[in-house]
Parts: structure tokens; C-alpha cells; sequence
């Protein structure tokens, strides 16, 4: 029997995992079947175009009446709107995925958390990034102790697109909207895959300070005359230390002049190390125990990581591909009744140091997560 | 009203297009819409399950039955199943796509263009690689006369996946089935993408000299205790002189340890330079005028060709896109009653260039395509 | 008349020295000319032969001799023996050349400068990267305007001689001996080139947090059967806020396994990107403003600084050339009685800076260097 | 007792061999003593100042005089004067060291070599690429047999400054005083290396098809009016079969905008593969037999070949350092009286293969060498 899914938002994450969505049955034959069943948003021309586009057969501009029609919500929205839905749909038996950062405030974050710990259904939380085929190849050979003890973490995400002053002021500049800025953004996707591909080895970050950045106070609002005030970060820097006594540090921006999705990671350990980047996703660098230098590897071969799903070796994957590879995976787990991660409590986690973060940027030291 | 389409085979390449028709309402909405019609093959069984996996709604194992009852007919079978089928379409007045090398002979090939020339509807060579936006780009740059006039292009496609000599025999290996080898398969695609990029600007391809080599003449049959010939090329290298003046040296192997599927090509002009490689798709090495080396672009911009229909900047496509954008255009060629390029014409030209390379090995002598 | 050089230490520094005033006369024809005077040392027997090696008329067992019968005097022995000799050299009215870092402790680098400020002739610190012709081109960038306002600055130092806990202890493991590890002895180096590329448009480093880590605390001492204490970091990481209120973030790492001397260097400006390796450091990475990615240069014009003394373009310098370049400069700067840099007071303020990512990494705050 | 080198010839070549002959005690102090005895040339100012800056004892403008008082001839000067001194040098018993290409036709070069044969003395041929540590490295690998057996061969030398149609006329533009243009400059320096790493595993080229191109075909001559004809070619391609079968694509160009000295060589075996790039030739990249992709190795450890001798592993060597290697080993052989390599003979087979690439292009077929 096809699961019935419900999806607030139809912007970006809307079509990237509706997208996903449509493309399971021809390539994951093995994953459930699902119904795109009802979009849920608030302007219902938009919304009946959208459903038209993202392949929908309902649409609602009440979440509430959806959340327990469906076997699965997707909550897609902006960041301000994540809590509510969610908490709604978990307390109703409904599984629930939803985009990343969890929440605007480490507050709010928790109580989703908590609801999904009280709930008895997956609750994902849509960091796609460990879902890239190098990235769980990379994940491989740390838990297959290549890497020796993780020693030294690095984790980078530049962008460019408000290098110029002039670019116009959006939601995601309004810390009441959006919770904050490249750190929220960005830096979520970075911690997330710190974690996941060091967590296991190194455990968790212990403490950490951070240091945040805006270079444009104010930015013009498109169409109109006036100005807005930058109220989030268009930068943030951090160094960490985990666990285990491994350092790192972390940084992201939004006026890194080219670069426009440059996410990258490295880590060394006393074996080895590994490098990634988003920008070049297809492969992975990697130092061996026994290499000389770094072995740029093209993990598109049948025997890594989601490839036999998709085409012969060489045949690279791009970024929507990661979407498609954790619907795979959470739906799956909605239907075996299995626990799906990056779950809510990986979110929170996430949250937590990026809430340490600010608020080692506010005191001037290193702060505990 | 939805054009029907009916596609002769459904592997790789039957996956690769079928997947492509399914994508296109969602992100080319101005595309024509389509109905994935009729799957045809052999194998009844196999054929079902093709079909099922692939969204078709009928199949059949009769190609002749189903050229006129579709309105365009896909021919994506081996290299010897091109010709009849697909003269039969056209001559049916039934639009027509087929896989490339467009025949396994050049006499073959040959009737396949004319049979494109007298009939009245789009006749398409299916050379995905033009279609990449880093290539669109390219050839924006040299149709604006950004590296003035060329004379140099350099294209090689690499791969490894005979390098072991206990690799198994395949239909590739065959004369007989596929024509050539390296030079057919990986060969047509090079010399495709050097007409598209500069033989506008620097003419057609005036003579060749070429060389042809199998390293490993003969292989072992999968689930055989018996070896079987190979009587095509594991690796083709050719020199060239264009009409303009230009030279140009192309190659192929597929023994070429360390490259999976690695197409490069590099364009010299005396304003400018260009390099592209396959497995990093996103990009284009950019040598300006004003430049003093090559800048590496990230053609993923929303002013980039084709990329507004997908993704913000910096989020990569994959190998897959490329047949997307063919079908775009192609179906709406076919809508429209527009000419489409890559045409039979164009996959004709090429196989007389590679068939000028087979002759000029056979007799050490430069030749004429 | 030619300048006599004396020359304290004769290892790594004292031969990297020695060999770039060799090769003065025959690339830098307008140098002064020089005697290789004096090799200055303790060690009788091992100094007649490097000596005779680095070709020295004289050798000396006290310094105290040989800083007033010079025209110049190199300290290039460790770093705790930096300041007695070049303050006595400078009392003495004799220019000096001191290795870098300037000390072993701020209060020290303090007197030295001092010294450096009292008398009138040229006191240089011998950050030799300052030299390298991609780092020349890349600071005449900054200064024409052409990153526009400098914004991020990001310096990591990684080698990887100290992955194995099993690799000998050495005077670099002892902070009695070395004053600091990663930070002092690569993290200096970061640190002036930061300064030298930034400082002007930037300003200087305004505040820094900083982490100092040791991951390997004893280590087996060559040819003995104990262990001694590591004393000093293995790597650091560090975050700054300039006075224009950029940011940076620095580290080293002695520890990062795959990188053997990889120094890089990166600025984002409001017009555009600089990035820099050391182990490609014929190559300088540039983000033009009117460019769409980084275009790789190959910094070896005849119009690039300092080649037109070497060979043609694309031949390649290599690590030894920035000190002929240094050497050249400062020898100059003796015979013309005019300024150098970066000087004794450059190196202080390098280590003002390093001083407060330890004081920092002590009190778990940002501090003011 | 000190070798005595006479060298004809003090431009470029003058220059780095007389730097490496100067740099010699310092490195290599195994190396015989020498000393830079007499400078021949035919301006007797010029040949002066020459003498005075790269440390010459003597001058004279009979190299007659010279070429039996010295104990090694060096003839570096242009091609078409490197004949008739070096085998009456190797007449008088003297060892010679000739810069390359041997000479101007293949005939010369026959003569030459038939002199070398008769003497009894080292007569080298001053391939410096043989010299490059990484090179050094790569031959290491192909002779420990970790490439297996060599299938494919690839070398490319491209430069850019003729691209310009207004670049000057020199005497490397006419066949009189050049011999040929890329294909004798360039092409010599690649087959030479082809030859050095695959000619142990793959025997001699068997066979070649050429092509040469004069893009411009004449040329402003420098502070004239007037413009004379350009008489080489500015770029070549061609394709050679080695005698065990393995295949090669070799060419060069002085017009491919945005390379320097972008000279590539790689190499494909039946267990892995090779790339080298001079402007990166501190680094290899290989596959290894049980690797995934290319490794970039930085090959400046100790252990290295050469390395030694020089600095601290992640210290990089420039282009003049394969001066001072070839020195080393080309006078440890004229010391001891043993063999050097790339010898006479050397030179010739890579002229006689460089002359059949133009018989080739004048006859349309594959010719033997």
C-alpha cells in the first residue's frame, strides 16, 4: 500500500524533494511507493500552480487538517515555521522530515526534539549532504578505522551571493525569520556532517568558540526605496574541540567572492586523512597509511555508496541526487517502523553547538554546547 | 495534446531517456507534454518488467507496429539495430531519435541520412554531451568570437574498464554488433562535440590520419570456460587538419587505467582558450583575452544555459541532465516542426570522419572523411 | 666595496642563507657585492666544514668577535639564541638579519625591538615568503585596489613530519627551547604574511581567540631508550578580528597527515579573491572582479617581480629563490642606509599576535594583542 | 685536480649551466671539482660581461683553442654551431656536453654521434628533464615493473608566445639556424622523456605519422620595418606505435594561449598509470595497481632522487635545480670515465624520430624512424 505524503512549503526544498519524490519508483524499485498527496501553503493560486508543477493531487492552506491524513509530512517551509507543524504531526502518530536547521532558537529545537522522543515514528531532520555517495564512502573508511584517531576536523561552506552591498535584503537576513544567518544556513549543513562523519570517532564537540560577522548592516528591498537592516551574520568563524581532544575549526560565508556552493570538509587522523568538496561532489581525496600524497577518488563506482541505483562508473551524480538517496532512506524507515537519522535529536544537537557559537560570540570565550 | 512516444530498447540508454521524458514536466513546463507510449523489445518478460520500471504504458516486440502509431520513436538499441527501424519511422513520417553511432557502417549511415533528408520531420543523433551547460557556454563563447580564430582543438575520452585482460567479452568487442570500438563508441561523441564547439568557426574536419589498437585480442566469456575474439579497437588516436587550417588530435582507450570517464576537450584560438572535462561537468576552464591563465568557471549560474530550470548557483548537475536537455529540444523540434541539431546530417558527418580514421590506419595514410 | 657577511648558524637556515649570497653576483648584478666573512658556532670542528661547504673565509666560536668586524651580521641559529647577539650587533652599529621568530618570548622580541629602534641601521626578520613573486604580484594587487575593501583572510600552515607519536623528539618539541611549536614556528609565518598582505588595507589584528593543542605529550628521544616531554603545540587554530573589522582564521599543524609544507593564504575582498599555496608557489589563484571563478596564474613573466632576474616565463622557481630575493633586498637596504622589512618590528608584532592566541588559548577569551 | 669546463655559449643555456656548475660545492661536494675555465663566444664585449657574471676565468672567440685545454667542452650555443666544435672536441679526446636538440638535420646528428662512438669519452646530450626528481621517481616505478606493461604514451609541450601574429622574428623561426621550430625545441625534449621512461619497458617508437603547422607565417622583425618569413612549424602533433605495440600521441605548440612551459608526459600501463606536468614538477601523479584513482605526490622526501641533497621534505625545486643534476652526474662520468645518459647516441635516436615526424608530414604516411 503507497504511503500518502503531505509537504508544507513548495519553493526550493519543495521541488527538490518533490523531485526526489518522482524519481524513487524508476531507480530505488525497493522503496516504498508513495502518493504525493497533498501541498500545503498559504497563497492557493500559487499553491494549485505549484501542486500542478510538483505533481500533487491535493492542496491545503491548513497544515492542520493534513498532518493526520497523511503517512508522512514533510515540513519544507521556512525555518519559523518548522516547530509548530511538526510537533502536530508527531503528536498525531504522523512521521515527520524536516528541513534543516531544525529550528529558529535552540529553544524551540528542543521541543521538537522532545516530541520526537515522545513520538513513536521517524522524525528526520534533512541534511542531505551525508547523503552524498563520497560522503558515506568517506563515512566507510573512518568507521573502518583508516583514518587511525581522528585528530584534526576542518569544515568550510563559502558562498558569494552577498559579496555586492546592493544585493537586496531578504528573509534570510532577518534573524526573527530566519534564526540567524550563514551560521544557521550554512554552518548547520557543516556541523551536521562533522558529526556524522567524526562523531563516532572523535565523540562530540565540547566546547567551542565562535565568532560571528556582518560586513553589510543594511540592504536595499527590492522594488521599494528604502533599506532593511541585516539583522543575522554574513559570516561566522569557530574553532571547536571534541571529545576526544581532536580540534576543529569551522567557518562560513556569504561574501566569499567565488565561491558559490563551496562546502567543504577534511579531516585528519593518525593514518590518514580525507578532504571533500561540494562543489566537486563526485569525488573524494583521500591519504592513505601507506599513499604519499592525497588519491583523488571518483565514487561513482557500482560498489560504492547509492551508485547502482543510478548509471555505469564515470557517469557523475549532481547535487539533487542527495535528496533522492535520504527519501530512500527515511521512507524506507517510515515503512519498516525503523529509526531513520539525521533524526530530530541530531538536529538539536547540530543547534546546540551552533547555539554555543553565538553565544561565545556574545561572551568573548569558549562556551560548552 | 501529448505527443506519444515509443522507445526501442530499455537498457542504459532506454533508462537514460525515459528518465529524462519523466522529468521534464517538472522543470521544463514549457516542454511539449508527453506520453510515455509504447517500450518495445524482445524479451516479453523482460520487456514488462522494463516497462513497469520505466512508466511506459504498452509494449510490444514488433518496432514496425509501433513507428506510425507514435509520434516520435526513440531508437536507442544496439549500434546494428539503428538503421531499419528508424528508416521505417521516417519513411513513415514519424520523428525520429536515435542513439549514436548513428550505424556500424558508414554505407549504412549514409541511407540513414538520406532517409532523414526526405522526410519532412526532426531526425535527431542522440550526442548528449552538447547539451551540458558548460558546453552551451563554450560554444557562446567561440560563436561570440571571444577566442578569435581556432586553431587548435584537442579531444581525448578515456576510460578503464578493459584494462584487465580477463574483463569480459561483450557485444562492444564485436565488429560485427558494434561497428567499431573505442573509435564508435567514445570517438563519435569527441568528434561531435569538436563540430558543435569550432566548426563553425574553423570549417570541417579535411583529413585525418588515424591508428587503431586492440591490446587484448581476445577475452573470456562470462559463465563460459571459452574465450572470444576482439575484432574492434581497445584504443583509437587520430590527427587532424580542419578547412580553416586548424589542427586537431583526438583519441579514446578503454584501457586507460585511473580514468572512468574522462571526456576532455580543449579548443586554442589566437584570442583565447577553452578545457573541458566530463567528470567535472559544472566546469569550464576559461583562458581570456585579457586573462593570464585559466579561469575556472563554474557554469551553474542562472544566466548559465539551461540552469535556470534547475537549481541557485553552485548546486551541480549530474551526468543525467544532458539527456534532459536534448529532450527538451528535441520534443520541442518536434512540436514545433523546427529543425534539430544534433541531426542524421551531423551524425552522418561524424561517422565519416571516424570512418576516414579506420581507413587512414588501414592504409598509413593521411584521407580524406 | 664589498660588504662582509658574518653568519651565526650553519644548519637549515645558515645554508638557505649562505646559498642565496652565493648566487647574488650572477642574478642580482646590482647587488652590493659581499664576502661570506665569517660562520659563527660552536662546534670547532663541525663549523670548519661547513665552512669549507658554505664557503667561509674565517669561522669563530664567539659571536662577541665577529659583530663589529662585519658589515652585517645573520643570527640564524634557534630562536633562544636570537637576542643576545643581534641587540649586541645592533648596539654595536652593525646591521643585523635574525631568522624567524624574532624570540622566544614577547618580552624578549620587545628588547630586540627596541634595540632595532635605537640604532640606525637596518634590523631585518627573515620572513622569507614575503619574497616569493606570486605573494610580490599578489600584494600589488591589494594595494592597486583591485580586491577592493579586504574582508576575510584565512592562513593554514600543515606539515605532517609529527603524525607518527613515534617520530623523534627534537629542540622544536621544547618550549624552553623553541618558545613555541606549530604557532611559533609556522604560525609566524602565517602571521606575517597576513600582515604583509592585509595589513595595509586592513588594518592590524585588533583581537584573536586561539587553541593551542599538543596530541602527542612525550616522545622517544633518537638513540636512547626514554621519552621526553613534548612541551610545546603540535598545531593551533586561531580566529582575529582586524581593525576594518574583517576576519581571519589561522592554523598550523605539524600533525596533518598528506601535507608536507602547505602553506596557503587566502583574502576575500569586496572586488574579488586571492588564494596561495606554498607547494605550488609559482601559481597564485586571483578572483577578478569582472571574472566569474579563480584564474590560475602562473606568476613567471618577465614582468612579475623579481623573474626578469631568473629565466624566461613558465620556468619555474622554486622554495630557495625567496631567499635570494630577501638577501637582495636587505643587503641593498645595508648599502643604501635605508629601511627593511619586514623588520624587527614586524617580527614583534607577529609575535605580539602569537603571544595572544597562547594568552587567549590560556584564559578561554578573545584578547587584544 | 679540478675539471677545467670550456663553455660555447652564454645566453640562456650559458646561464644555466654556468648557475649549476656555481652551485655544485655547496649540494653536491661528492662532484668533482671545477673550475668555469674559458667562455667562448664571438662578441668580444659581450663575451666579457658574460664571463664576468657567470664566473669565468678566461674568454676567447676560437673555440678551436679552447676545446683541448679543457678537460669538458660545453656547446651551448644555438643548434647549427653545435656540429663542428663538439666532434672536433670529442676528436681531441675532450668530453663534450651538448645542449639539445643534437643538431639541425638528422645527418649532422649521425656525424655526431658516429664521433661519439669513436671516442672515447663521455659526449652528452643535455636532456634536463631526465633530471627532475619526480621524473627520476616515475622511471624508478616503471622499472620496479609497478606500471606493468606499457600500453600508452602521451606527451604534450605547449607554450604561447608566438600566439600573437605580431610577436618578433627570431632565429628560432628559420629552418636554416633552428633546424625546425616546436617539433626540434619542443617535441625533442618530449620524446626524449618518452624515450627515458618507457623505452626500457616498451623498446624504441617503431613507427610515427606527423604533422606540422606554421600558423604565421611571417613575422615582424624586431626594430625594422620589415617582416621575414617564419620557416618552421609553430606547432606539431603525432602518433607513434613502440616496438611492443604500445601506442603514442606526442605534440607542441608555441601558439596555445595561457601555457607557459606546460610540458605533460603520461603514461598508461597494464597495472597503473603516470602524469607529470613541468609547471608543477615538484609532483607525480599516480595509479597504483591497488589504488582508485591518481595520487599527487609531492616528490621532495628525502628519499627522493636528488632530494637529499637539498631541503627539508615540502621544499620545492625550480627548473634550474635539473641543471645542477645533470652537471652532477654528466661530470661524476667524465671524472670517473663511465658512461652518461642521454648520451650522443641519445640524442640521435630522438633526432631520428623527430625526422621521421617530418618525413611523415611531407609524405602523408607512417614512416620508420
Amino acid at each position: 500500500m503507497a504511503l500518502d505524503i503531505g509537504i508544507l512549503g513548495y519553493r526550493f526544498m519543495g521541488k527538490a524533494h518533490s523531485n526526489a519524490l518522482a524519481r524513487l519508483p524508476m531507480f530505488f524499485p525497493d522503496a516504498p511507493e508513495i502518493n504525493r498527496h497533498t501541498l500545503v501553503g498559504r497563497d492557493e493560486e500559487a499553491l494549485a500552480e505549484a501542486a500542478d508543477e510538483l505533481g500533487f493531487e491535493h492542496t491545503s492552506t491548513e497544515w492542520a487538517d493534513v498532518i493526520d491524513e497523511v503517512d508522512a509530512f514533510y515540513n519544507l517551509g521556512p525555518n519559523h515555521v518548522h516547530a509548530e507543524p511538526s510537533i502536530a504531526a508527531l503528536e498525531a502518530g504522523t512521521p515527520v522530515f524536516c528541513e534543516k536547521p531544525l529550528a529558529p532558537t535552540l529553544d524551540t529545537a528542543e521541543e521538537m526534539r522532545d516530541a520526537a522522543a515522545d513520538a513513536d515514528v521517524p522524525a528526520g531532520n534533512a541534511f542531505n549532504y551525508r547523503f552524498v555517495p563520497a560522503i558515506q564512502y568517506a563515512k566507510g573508511l573512518i568507521d573502518d578505522g583508516e583514518l587511525g584517531d581522528i585528530r584534526q576536523v576542518r569544515g568550510s561552506y563559502l558562498q558569494d551571493w552577498l559579496v555586492d552591498p546592493e544585493a537586496p535584503w531578504s528573509w534570510r537576513n532577518s534573524k526573527e525569520l530566519a534564526g540567524s544567518g550563514a551560521l544557521g544556513d550554512l554552518g548547520a549543513h557543516t556541523v551536521d556532517l562533522a558529526r556524522f562523519l567524526a562523531g563516532d570517532a572523535a565523540g562530540e564537540i565540547a566546547r567551542v568558540s565562535g565568532h560571528l560577522k556582518t560586513f553589510v548592516d543594511e540592504r536595499p528591498v527590492e522594488g521599494e526605496e528604502e533599506t532593511r537592516e541585516v539583522t543575522v551574520d554574513d559570516a561566522y568563524t569557530a574553532q571547536a574541540e571534541y571529545e576526544n581532544g581532536a580540534t576543529g575549526t569551522f567557518e562560513a560565508s556569504r561574501v566569499a567572492d567565488g565561491h558559490k556552493n563551496d562546502h567543504t570538509i577534511q579531516i585528519h587522523g593518525t593514518d590518514g586523512s580525507l578532504k571533500f568538496s561540494l562543489e566537486r561532489l563526485n569525488e573524494l581525496e583521500y591519504k592513505r597509511a601507506d599513499g604519499r600524497g592525497y588519491e583523488t577518488i571518483l565514487v561513482t563506482d557500482g560498489s560504492d555508496p547509492y551508485v547502482e541505483h543510478w548509471w555505469p562508473p564515470g557517469h557523475v551524480l549532481g547535487w539533487e541526487h542527495t535528496f533522492v538517496h535520504e527519501n530512500y532512506e527515511f521512507l524506507s524507515a517510515v515503512r519498516d517502523g525503523e529509526e531513520f537519522r539525521p533524526s530530530f535529536e541530531d538536529g538539536y544537537e547540530v543547534q546546540r553547538i551552533l547555539n554555543a557559537v553565538e553565544r561565545s560570540d556574545e561572551s568573548g570565550q569558549w562556551v560548552e554546547p
